[in-house]
């Protein structure tokens, strides 16, 4: 292994595919006939096979958790921070597993794959699927590599909404739920911001009606615009304050609608970086499974009634500067978890980094989730 | 009149031009070789032409601020409830004067007028004008109109930052000056959301470079997108919750992307509606205008030397739920009026609607104004 890659790191991985050929039944009515998932592992099942996590990705996310693909790559997976030998999430004591959810455009069945019954790509006609729906299709790859429970679900964001809705559903599958930076819904506010995202890929000259892998072309404004937007959720008004104010690129003003403030290339770059890399119609998917996203729809309305249905312990992590799903919405999945008399712990990090924080490197932050993991390994060890 | 106007409108109204035929030097660097501001005034210029109140407008309005065009219009100007005969701002003592802003889009010189130089219309060469910009434009006006010094000047959001830069600009001309939700200078945030709305219009397959004039076009689902995420900044989360929550167009969930959500409904009729009657190339340049606005630049970042050249007194309002511009901006203007020595009254307003508070009939606010302005106008009674 060539030197650049650090001792505490998984090292070089290579995902792995499985095509599951039994039907879907989905949320929406319809039925997948059959679907692929792309999903990597890093550890040794154990032999109770006692020792899984499974990490579910947030909006942009994918299956390339942790690890390298190749030694030169620049970067590692998008939460090689966490994951690793000797990291909060320990692959020399886990099995970790990380899929790419369905409908998404990184390997597994989505917008992007070629439709059976017509020969040509999905495109708009890949049905919207849900946090049910991914749920499902991640327990059925459970079943093929042989993990009756997991140890550990855990997720940010999108991720930690996958967490809850699978300590629902297959209460005795989850012996640990850990939900970072969710919520139990989107506000209205959430679904407004995600609604013009969509309306700025959809109105995209290029969008044809999502049939814009058939003129080789890609909404790239209408996502560009969207990604932008999304940044800014993301993140604080205070840490765009400290790490951008409000300098300006050239030193001056220059009266034009080129770029003048530094905030506005980054944003610009963001957005441009993301086109080369995300599918349109899988960010529309996406959003709207977040808009949906409501498991106390089924019980009245009422979420303590909802997680009454699970089994798992449950960890709940909130970040003060996060605005797009605050502590406070943390704290209604505490308090739902409370009044079911489920066991929960709950911790709201020091943070000035937004949302984003979830992914970050934040000292106390790991340290809670280092904690909360070594306390799962007590759990399973002999 | 017809019944259907109130006894307490300043009632049909109609607005006058005038044509400035002096080149005004801009900031830019730029000189625009004459221009015509568009204004409604309401209420009479008293013997001593020292009751006159200048309405400075924000992004979206114009010098429509009162009563109404044509007795069946269905709604009065923007500032109805404001202004009037007994209202707040009484036009029975008061001489108000709204202009349209230079760069406007409601008949004063802008992006849609013709230029001189090439007999087409501007489009994207007309110069992106600042507020103080608007400050000279305005103060020519104050000399065609008789006025020598303003009982008071006051403003909205933007229109508070052209209040604010008034009474620095001329500290002679200005008695009051009304500093209503805004702030001395823009959050990153705020710049990095106008950049989302500039992209959006400016990457319309329609903009044309600004030349959409000339193509018969408009970019109407860039400006649509402008709109919303603006609607979506004026509102609080806690009013778009009260007032759409999750709620369901059809009553049920159609997995699709149309319309799914109220909110959604809400944003695209705010959108469109917004297209037929506003002009692009004059929302790129309003918000480059806010972005660039930061009156302490000149004065070596420091407010507080900026606005020691004010003579004015001051009134700065702000709203608890405003996020656009929230009460701690507005205590940044209070703080370095008060470290300057100048007369400042504060107040925080209760509301649960945002930004949007200050355009609306919240009884708290109107008393507020209605003292002051009363106060004011024992200032000028003999």
């Amino acid at each position: 292994m060539p030197t650049e890659i650090p001792a505490d790191s998984v090292g070089l991985v290579s995902p792995r595919k499985h095509l599951f050929e039994e039907p879907l039944q989905l949320d929406c009515g319809a039925a997948l006939p059959g679907y692929e998932l792309v999903y990597e592992t890093y550890g040794t099942l154990n032999a109770a096979a006692d020792n899984a996590v499974l990490i579910c990705h947030a909006l942009s996310g994918d299956h390339h958790a942790a690890g390298y693909h190749k030694a030169e790559d620049a970067k590692a997976g998008w939460w090689d921070n966490c994951i690793g030998p000797g990291k909060p999430v320990d692959t020399n004591h886990f099995f970790v597993v990380c899929p790419n959810n369905l409908g998404g455009c990184a390997g597994s069945t989505g917008p992007l794959s070629i439709n059976p019954a017509t020969g040509r790509a999905y495109g708009p006609d890949f049905p919207i699927v849900t946090v049910r729906d991914w749920v499902e299709s991640q327990a059925r790859l459970a079943d093929v590599l042989g993990i009756r429970s997991w140890a550990a679900i855990l997720g940010g964001s999108l991720g930690g909404m996958q967490a809850l809705q699978w300590s629902i559903d297959h209460p005795e599958r989850v012996r640990h739920a850990a939900v970072i930076a969710a919520a139990s819904k989107l506000s209205t506010q959430n679904i407004a911001f995600n609604e013009v995202a969509r309306q700025a890929i959809r109105s995209d000259a290029n969008f044809h009606g999502g049939r814009y892998y058939e003129h080789g072309v890609v909404p790239q404004h209408g996502l560009m615009l969207a990604r932008m937007l999304g940044h800014i959720t993301y993140l604080s008004d205070d840490v765009l304050h400290a790490r951008f104010g409000r300098e300006l690129r050239d030193g001056k003003l220059n009266f034009g609608y080129d770029v003048e403030f530094q905030i506005e290339s980054y944003l610009r770059h963001q957005g441009t970086s993301f086109v080369g890399r995300f599918d349109a119609n899988t960010y529309l998917l996406m959003t709207r499974s977040l808009d949906y996203f409501d498991p106390a729809a089924r019980h009245g309305d009422n979420l303590t009634q909802a997680v009454k249905q699970a089994k798992a312990k449950f960890l709940v992590v909130s970040f003060s500067s996060d605005w797009r799903f605050s502590p406070a919405r943390s704290r209604e999945i505490v308090r739902a978890l409370l009044d079911a008399d489920r066991d929960v712990s709950y911790v709201e990090i020091e943070s000035e980094l937004g949302h984003d924080s979830f992914l970050l490197e934040i000292p106390r932050y790991h340290a809670v989730l280092r904690t909360y993991f070594e306390r799962i390994r007590a759990e399973f060890r002999p």
